[in-house]
């Protein structure tokens, strides 16, 4: 069923004349899309939300919440249009199984830009049973694909922006840091000279969530080179923090906060950890080196994406979005010094390197004009903000990780 | 609904003894899958095929059918056991939408073996649509992911096999012989130093339905490395010809011969057209290079495949599965002048390059002793005794390709 909340044509007030764009935003009620939405309205676009729900379906699957208390979409969305004096359209359609309603929608609101947050997002939820890898490959990899068809039979010439992560690339490097997507290489001809190829960065899936971004990949490659759809794929590392400019603006935006083992993603939830007096809990050794970005830089980078299209017929753009790294112990470490908390090593249960180190470069968007939001700036903030003001929500035995990477029943 | 016609566990008459594997032939109704059920029945396995006859139903909707009359599976399945003594087991579940049927046989049959052949496997059928562009990535990405999955739930330590094509490599090389799977590349380090790489051959779809096959590539790279799975993938050229020594010992037995604009491939519609007197269409100046493979040589490698496992934690095995290449064109001539006919160069409805050069490397299975039958040595035969005995039956308003690269409605 679609609804649409807002007027869908209607010029909106207070926008910057010529440089409204009409954007899409799949996937808009979570965690990166509903942050994005607002601050895409808040620069003046016109934007329509479409979500099915799934991942608050998911929050009751595992009896889990977010820790700050989440308004109804509906709910969100009014708040907004009285805070902001903006509208937010909504359609409800679940994009990897209802490809007639998206196609209509996109035919009917004549998207510029589409952005696309619509999948499940968990590494350890992909990894929770059969049922949980099936889901997540055919959630993905349809929805992803239902929106390159749909894109082609509009001939619509919209612009895809795609959430990806930095795990398509694995976490081996050989040497070198990892580039914005493509890697040059020499390959060796059969007349013994060498030749010069530029590939695709090659995937190396740690799981089952990360294999789909791997895939979605191909879908992107070759629906640019057929069907010359315009693409930008954004390498995303963890995201951390909650709120950005616009969701602080009322408690009815706040955004969502995962800690739960499944979704909770590692720095939010040593936060939320030292807020309660739990201790941290560090997998293995802690020596993972993982990549980061605050919520807040995530949104502008979107933007910058969006003010930054490739061209009709150039290849897939692809932007590592991501600000710094750090070893998992270290992170730990930081937080628990700041808070005076312990530390608990547990068996990590993933299936990983102990071990590794990490290099990116994130040239793109620094040049395109990103100024970070650094964690040492930022991370007292989420401490008292978040996590200590909310603490009283949160459910102690939702907080291990069950998920195991070789367990399949 | 499952259909169990022979007996499952039963101890086959004349197989040699202690060489017997229990082997799953996913797609068993299909044009490779049915004369490879033979094959390794008739080698002394206990065979049992699973299809969803999804290939039948293609056909009705195409309103095309077999230039040869194919019998029933229960015909060709009976017929089997009265010409050989040898029994085929036969369950109708489909792999993609089925997976609890899928897990159930898994446990209950406990295959050494599956070979996996069921997928959509036309390229212009692929392209025909949205809708068929959907079907070919939802039916072929799920078949493959449940696959997976199910040997992973069953426990069950089962050597897969699957048949990928010669379409994953893209067809421009880079001035070397297409490896098998596999290719070493150099980097530069950020050190200056170059560091070897050896890298899944960078992939290159031309089509909605060759990208599956790079997506599924994806698949077997990361089950082989998270959960061990012993993987063998052909990378297949484009098989001709229509009998095996098995599937000539009755007519019941006979193969399929796909001569429509969807499913037809180029030899076969060559010698189709050859015998029924209609000129030989080339597509643009017919300047593609392509691999080829006879029908007796798919069905000897998938055996030599079986008897060659990787072992447990080994990489996924490639084998390029082909044994010659050829120039279209020089197809068509060689084709006109052994038959009198006239070539008619059409335009190209696909979307690739006019000439390419194609070099393979098939060295694993050339080792592992296969005897290629050559073009030259059973083109006769197929005109005779197939296109020629047949031809009547030819509905020659199915020979145009009418799928458009370019079209999407
Ligand atoms: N959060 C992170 O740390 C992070 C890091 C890297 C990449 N990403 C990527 O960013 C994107 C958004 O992540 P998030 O953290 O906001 O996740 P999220 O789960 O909070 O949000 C995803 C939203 O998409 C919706 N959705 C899922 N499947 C859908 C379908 N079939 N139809 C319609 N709506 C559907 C969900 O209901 C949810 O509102 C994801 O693609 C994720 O892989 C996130
Ligand atoms: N024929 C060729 O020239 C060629 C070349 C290279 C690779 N291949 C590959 O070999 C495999 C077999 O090809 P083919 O020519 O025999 O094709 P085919 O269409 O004749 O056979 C495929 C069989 O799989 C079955 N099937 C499809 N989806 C299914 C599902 N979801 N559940 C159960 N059964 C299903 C079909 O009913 C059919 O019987 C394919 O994967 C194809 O990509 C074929």
């Amino acid at each position: 069923m679609t609804v649409y909340l807002g007027s869908k044509a209607k010029q909106i007030k207070g926008s910057r004349l010529g440089m409204t764009k009409k954007i899409i935003v799949l996937g808009g009620d979570g965690f990166c899309g509903w942050p994005t939405a607002l601050h895409l309205s808040n620069c003046g676009h016109d934007i329509l939300i479409v979500d099915n729900f799934s991942r608050r379906h998911i929050d009751e699957e595992l009896g889990a919440s977010s820790l700050t208390p989440i308004a109804s979409l509906q709910d969100r969305i009014h708040t907004w249009e009285a805070v902001s004096g903006k509208q937010i359209s909504f359609a409800e359609i679940d994009v990897a199984n209802d490809y007639d309603q998206l196609l209509m929608t996109f035919e009917d609101y004549q998207p510029d830009v589409i952005v696309h947050f619509a999948e499940q997002r968990a590494a350890p939820y992909s990894m929770k049973s059969s049922k949980h890898k099936r889901y997540t490959v055919s959630n993905n990899l349809n929805a992803t694909h239902n929106v390159c068809c749909a894109i082609v039979e509009s001939g619509l010439d919209t612009h895809l922006v795609h959430l990806g992560t930095m795990g398509v690339y694995g976490y081996g490097t050989a040497g070198m840091k990892i580039p914005e997507g493509y890697l040059d290489v020499n390959v060796e001809t059969d007349a013994g000279t060498q030749q010069k190829l530029k590939i695709l960065y090659p995937a190396n899936p740690g799981s089952v969530y990360h294999m789909t971004k791997t895939q979605d990949q191909l879908f992107f490659f070759y629906y640019n080179k057929n069907d010359a759809i315009r693409i930008t794929d954004l390498h995303q590392g963890i995201v951390w923090g909650t709120q950005t400019k616009e969701t602080k603006l009322a408690p009815e935006l706040i955004n969502r906060f995962d800690y739960d083992g499944d979704y909770g993603t590692v720095l939010n939830r040593f936060l939320m950890q030292a807020a309660i007096g739990y201790p941290l809990t560090v997998h293995g050794t802690g020596g993972q080196t993982r990549a980061f970005i605050h919520i807040q830089d995530t949104v502008r980078c979107i933007e910058i994406a969006i003010n930054n299209p490739p061209e009709k017929g150039e290849p897939v753009k692809i932007y590592n979005q991501m600000t710094e790294t750090h070893r998992v112990r270290d992170l730990a470490k930081m937080i628990a010094e700041m808070t005076d908390s312990q530390i608990d090593f547990v068996k990590n249960p993933r299936f990983e390197a102990d071990e590794n180190d990490l290099h990116v470069m994130n040239d793109c968007f620094l040049k395109d004009g990103l100024s970070p939001t650094t964690l040492k700036a930022g991370l007292m903030e989420e401490v008292m903000e978040i996590a200590g003001k909310f603490s009283k929500r949160c459910d102690t035995s939702k907080i291990p990780c069950v998920s195991n990477w070789h367990q399949s029943k």
